[in-house]
């Protein structure tokens, strides 16, 4: 990896819920952010699930507050009793939970045009530790919140989502990290020598190389990543003759199959 | 969450790989491990994706091998420069790479029914840390290792899920958590309230609730985990009763559109 920038914005993630855990559901907000953040030029540092445990959430707010620029949670903002985020992220700061007067204008807003009660539960939903600034929620009202550098968001994937694209606009965005990728038929043991002495010359980009397979074939992708596109550019063009050398042919697409290494 | 047995085998999951964190590559194999574990009675406490950076592996590797019973890694164990998995789990163990034996007959013997070379990049695969076992490899060889409390796999889904198949066997088991649901077209703000005081009555039992979306629908699951199945039976049959006692018709199958809460 490129040596970090401190200056550089970073990220961490924090998944909250024992479904994750258990196999019941696959998480699919760790790659939507991911994508969202590299695009920002806000590099992701770290990602954790950990359970509905207060002590646990505590410990995971506290470690990723301290080691990365901004921290991201989704899941367990949710009106039932295993939704315990928003008091735990309370206690992470030493601070308690308030009924956000806002966030109650919200809801009551939301369900006077329903056929719902703003009962109790959906009122817990207003609570955020003190101090905190609302996430907006396009999709069903009720918000996410903002306490120092962490961002706290809901686990359903379409209401997460809308909840990054209301966070992003104000966050300090970094350089933007480019991608370039060669993929060929080429096999990861072969091409291992010749790539680790291109990464030795350009420490200043990031090469890694990914195998894959599909029906018919298999290769490697040779994929450099750094803020610097003209030393990028460079270094692409060292990859697609270090293919050639190999009697390969260098596929600029990326081949069908080259994804989560499968 | 039920209180945890302190004599019931836990596990947690670190998955290495920039790819991961700049959202080009998609996990696959928590969701894998987390329904493998599940069915296997060892409890998945946490997961965490760290960069290729050997600090992060290593105080990663320590933080979860002290945590949990059981470390399962994937990802950093090819040929190329950018996997640094091994050596960085060789620092935590403060041990060393040596080259093991019955690695290097498995690479020979796999490479010479091919057209490649054993070259110095491929024996890198037949490294690893002192006092290691191997992890059987069916699909490419290159076998995973075992140290400690931590067992080292590739991250290519194909061959890790051959390496949890490999290693499952030899682990202690737990009592299996089972798992009961109810799903209805019900809202979550609606049966908070009850769904908390059946918690309340039941601690033995982990409830949780998960809301669902659909083409022309939403609801919510109810879904009880326990160990105990005499138990977990009462809380279904409550569970039955609660969404019957709200005028809606209690679903036994899972519906379509409940996963990853979508």
């Amino acid at each position: 990896m490129t040596p970090s920038n401190t200056s550089e914005p970073t990220a961490a993630f924090l998944i909250v819920g024992n479904e994750i855990l258990s196999g019941r559901t696959l998480d699919k907000n760790l790659g939507y952010l991911a994508s969202e953040l590299t695009k920002s030029g806000i590099r992701l540092i770290e990602s954790r699930v950990v359970p509905d445990v207060e002590s646990e959430i505590i410990s995971a707010v506290k470690a990723l507050s301290g080691k990365a620029t901004y921290v991201f949670t989704s899941g367990g903002i949710g009106p039932t009793h295993d939704d315990i985020t928003a008091e735990a992220v309370a206690k992470a700061f030493d601070t308690r939970l308030i009924k956000h007067p806002e966030a109650v204008r919200l809801l009551e807003e939301h369900y006077a045009g329903t056929e719902n009660e703003l009962n109790e539960a959906r009122l817990k939903m207003a609570h955020v530790p003190e101090g905190s600034k609302l996430i907006d929620n396009p999709v069903s009202k009720a918000p996410g919140f903002n306490i120092a550098n962490v961002y706290v968001m809901a686990g359903v994937p379409r209401i997460m989502q809308a909840m990054v694209q209301a966070v992003l606009p104000s966050l300090k965005s970094g350089p933007k990290v480019h991608s370039m990728t060669v993929s060929a038929a080429v096999k990861e043991g072969d091409v291992a020598k010749p790539l680790a002495k291109l990464q030795d010359e350009f420490p200043g980009v990031d090469i890694g190389c990914y195998p894959y397979h599909r029906a018919g074939g298999f290769g490697a992708s040779l994929v450099a990543r750094s803020t610097d596109t003209a030393l990028l550019e460079k270094v692409y063009d060292a990859m697609v003759q270090l293919v050639i050398d190999m009697g390969a042919e260098p596929l600029n697409e990326r081949p069908e199959g080259d994804n989560a290494y499968a």
